[in-house]
């Protein structure tokens, strides 16, 4: 995934631990699109420490997700979601058919205790 | 729940942010039930200093999950999960009653959409 959308996302989980003032930056930077040189107007100070404070969060974004994961298990949770949606099509499908539906129920229960 | 095992819950969740001695002395007060004479004996340090990190490490789990809530994710993931169990069950157990089976299918998947 491109490092933007990448660092987007993990804003959304974990902008709380950021100062406020760290936070306004990353998002003008990351979800409206403003230049370097536009946020460090906004912020009365140089390219240079606007340029520095989004490294340091984006490393502090990446370090959080390593240590807590949040972003891997909202992945998780929604290819188990996804995956029982497929599963509950199927036995929309074969609803006449009791053998392939307990067997598509099956396949439910072991994706739900697996990996939820 | 009690807060002890409240605690605990949150230091899985969170103890990656604590320091290794924070996350040490939390680990041994709340699952390993020493005392804080104890830890403090093994810290070479005096009781009060213990008391002291326990209660500024509790604030911070705390304030973690205020800010990211993955304890909340978790309950509603597990809630979930144990709804589509049950829900599996009834479809077993209803398995002639093609009627019934949708309608499970459909709580299974309003499920799913709302609360995953």
């Amino acid at each position: 995934m491109e490092e933007r959308v990448e660092i987007s996302i993990l804003l959304d989980f974990y902008g709380e631990l950021l100062t406020d003032k760290q936070k306004d930056i990353m998002t003008l930077y990351y979800n409206e699109d403003l230049s370097l040189g536009e946020i460090a107007e906004l912020n009365n100070t140089s390219r240079q420490a606007i340029h520095d404070t989004i490294k340091r969060c984006q490393k502090s974004l990446m370090d959080y997700e390593t240590k807590l994961g949040i972003r891997y298990r909202n992945d998780k949770a929604s290819e188990t979601r996804n995956f029982i949606l497929e599963k509950s099509k199927e036995i929309k499908n074969n609803i006449k058919d009791t053998e392939k539906v307990l067997v598509f129920i099956e396949d439910i229960e072991k994706e739900l205790i697996e990996n939820l």
